[in-house]
């Protein structure tokens, strides 16, 4: 890693949301601006035990009752009258599965994650001591709308398609759009609509998955983004056309760019949105390396 | 409750979102016109094992490591190089503790809940089928803040101060702000605050709250709100000055107000916010009576 | 199921121990005799998050590290050394995964458990008010095993085979045993041996499996057993070849004779068992409805 | 530790299941011999979420409903009868809150275990690769229970009293017992009682408990014992009379002997209990440093 270059330090040496500096108030300001009909839209996918992509080592989320109307006692105690209460949910859910962000302490190469803090300031116990998802704040600002499968004339991109800078540069010339450093780019690949008809049809996916690639990982590094998202597992493509988690290493390690995964971005196809004013609020779970989120897009 | 009015029906017998549909593209487009900076404010207190306010039987969430870069056998089956790899996270959280969102399926009263569904319709296998947090999508529109504390002249209410519709209409005046239909409403007690600085003494504060109370939930199902938020456990106040649940039910059951409670808003009232553009963007868990969520205020 | 005979009232309309009363002093006193070499088996298969079989609305459990050696600074606020302290993890499991034992609140049938208690005296949240698992306690006493794979002169029986009374006569001749009352009787299918085989070649079994039928159930109900386990998921075949759980209903419901499920036999069979002294402790959960044991069985 | 003696190589450089080795199969037969009237005692205090010591940073487990009699739809999907289905739990607990096991891997000192395997052979993804619960197998073995609040003439130990070698010698006198080689020896401090009984009077106990000290430890080598229980959170008092975790490094660390810890013992003492057979039986949760147990004890 060390021929390559990075922005450790570009922020100062404390520094633990890399790009997301980028999101100052001027740039929201400016996003603000993206806002053409007050149409919003959510981008995550359901939380539930089945039916949506999980992988196996982290398991399906479980959504269970901790209180409900079956179980009126409970709410005696408290003096409430026959037939009040609350319903209640505990949730279990592994931070990296389904719709989420990536904190900066998410992956490590060399043994270190952005800024060179060493890769050991994640602790099995605490966790991230270092670029916790706690660190990131809301996302806010200009999100840029990439339809890469329509590009390509298809409803999804094929299991092997890897996503180049050229790709990309056609996509801004195709919806005539432009990426300016500090904005959020949104890159769909179709795969997450696919998945959940292949589902419906009882059918499944292969492991294997299109994603953006080393050129396209320059290009939104030249390009200064702020964060990159897309409709899959890893935003870059399983499996990587350069190392194990290339993708990962060149924007989220020596760039400091945030992931958002697992979006599903088949309405903003339909409506051919471009800009929007983007959100994504990760909760502040103290040293976690991710947070489940439901991003939002504001045409 | 037969007696009361209430807003079933309004926006259809089928309607699982209550006031949320007062969110229109307009009020969005309309809301937008509070950004006056572009500085944002996140609302949300950390998620983490221990020092936050908890009901015990809900019990405190955990951060849970599923992956480190202290098991790095892990990753090579992946082939990943050495020093190479992924932290994750699993989450356990109790959806009403710290600062969420309530859906319609959470409070009923004669055996319903909002829009007169049954609250059997809450399952404890598959949870809420009508009007789970998944059917709300994101919160966004105009958030009035208002900042009762400092009305009171304390940095925090007394536990045993009920918020009337007064305070809210002298409020209103000393900010020379006006709560309109579709409003998000934010009222402060500075509970949240005392709390940590009671847990940072080593003390505990007592299970009552201030909060609103009748005449106040009066006053804003007239003023037709959208949502209201607050920064104690249950907006309202403990115990209540009327029934078990009071504004819960007056609010959520009959007028399909949702709540976002457990809000941090002392550096609201530190920058003497009034009106701002508020997102909060629930995580759309199927079935579930309410979700965490960290709520954006953009001055 | 009511012009079928059944057990409720026979140990007092209170009771929540069903067949478990059959379990007395005298009774381990007679057990104690089958032990002849004080070989001692465990019976249970391991937990682990990959590898085990698990009904997918379940999940599969995890073990998730709470503390450890990597997290040093934890415990330094009590004082320890560097180098010293403890590992300690988190277990997330469903109850009825894997080997586990089934209270007789269970099942239910005709909105009824065991001994006429309403089906509804099984909260979502306070769980089994009536037979929850921690009413049973122990099960100690004598072990019969009938290697019932063996006597078909197969590894494992085929998944559409159902044991019946005959089957049980038939291994009782041949391995030479036979049940008394108040015995605990397990039978050997080979499925769980068959199930780790298939998945030690990347292969999948079907959902359908080897387990007792009608007229076993009917069989072991008149030899008046204490408990009934099985290698399998549900002791019963799947599907049933009477109605939907009909074996768990005839010997749970009816009778009161729980069921442990989920073991592992293997060793049994190659050591030709046939009596042993049994101890399957299920953790006193309260209220729920069934327990992950590690039964012991000692020849 | 370079100077202590230790019983490390004892079984082989590569055992992980140190004293339990003593529990040969002519160990077991000579303990069925301790077998007198067939009385059986189960010594796990109930899961629940309130009302059981629990160290805060574990948190209080849960039972919560997996499916139930309140949703009559899950079953219908596999064509069950109205009325007809299964109540199911999962469960969340801290491994090593409540009564349980500690496997060899639990406690490190000078960054090893016992055996001298590295601590950080405990992985926080996969954790114990090495002395992990699941080698254990389940502790069968002639108990030999001591009353050392008995001995003291008092209901519980106070909080600051340190059992020492002389108690331990006194109580064998006064009971009439002794120690041999390969027993598992159960202490009884009262503590357990103490602490339902605070609880029942709304009030709590202090942190520091009552256990066995430095030379008890010491003597319960010599007496080469294979197992060491007690009614309290450590087997050893809070704080320890020699280093933090002096006694677990001394029975577990260097000489491979196990504790069971959070047992109730009150039964044990109402009936003057001495010998007893044995049987614990950890679930074999793969990589586990500890499990929930409901150890028996047959009189």
């Amino acid at each position: 890693m060390t021929t390559e270059t990075n922005s450790w330090g570009r922020w100062g040496a404390d520094d633990e949301r890399g790009a997301l500096n980028k999101l100052t108030e001027e740039n929201v300001m400016s996003a603000v601006r993206a806002i053409a009909t007050g149409r919003s839209y959510q981008l995550a996918i359901p939380i539930q035990h089945a039916g949506t992509p999980v992988l196996d080592y982290r398991g399906a989320p479980h959504r269970l009752t901790l209180s409900s109307c079956h179980d009126p006692e409970m709410f005696s105690g408290y003096g409430a009258p026959a037939g009040t209460g609350a319903n209640e949910d505990i949730l279990m859910i592994a931070c990296h599965n389904g719709t989420h962000m990536d904190s900066l302490s998410h992956v490590f190469a060399d043994d270190k994650i952005y800024n060179g803090f060493a890769a050991e300031t994640f602790k099995p116990n605490s966790g991230a001591s270092r670029a916790g998802i706690e660190k990131c704040g809301p996302v806010i600002g200009r999100a840029v709308f990439l339809d890469i499968a329509e590009l390509h004339g298809v409803s999804s991109l094929a299991a092997d398609v890897v996503i180049t800078a050229d790709d990309i540069i056609a996509a801004e010339r195709r919806q005539e759009v432009e990426i300016r450093p500090g904005d959020i780019v949104l890159l769909r690949t179709g795969w997450m609509e696919a998945y959940f008809e292949a589902t419906s049809r009882g059918e499944t996916l292969p492991f294997e998955q299109p994603g953006i690639g080393k050129s396209a990982s320059k290009l939104l590094v030249e390009r200064d983004v702020a964060v990159v998202g897309s409709d899959n597992w890893a935003v870059e493509s399983i499996p990587s056309d350069g190392g194990f988690l290339e993708a990962h290493i060149e924007l989220q390690v020596r760039h400091g760019i945030p992931f958002i995964e697992g979006l599903t971005l088949g309405e903003l196809s339909r409506d051919k949105a471009g800009y929007g004013f983007f959100v994504a609020s990760p909760l502040p779970i103290t040293g976690a390396s991710g947070s489940p989120v439901n991003p939002v897009f504001i045409a």
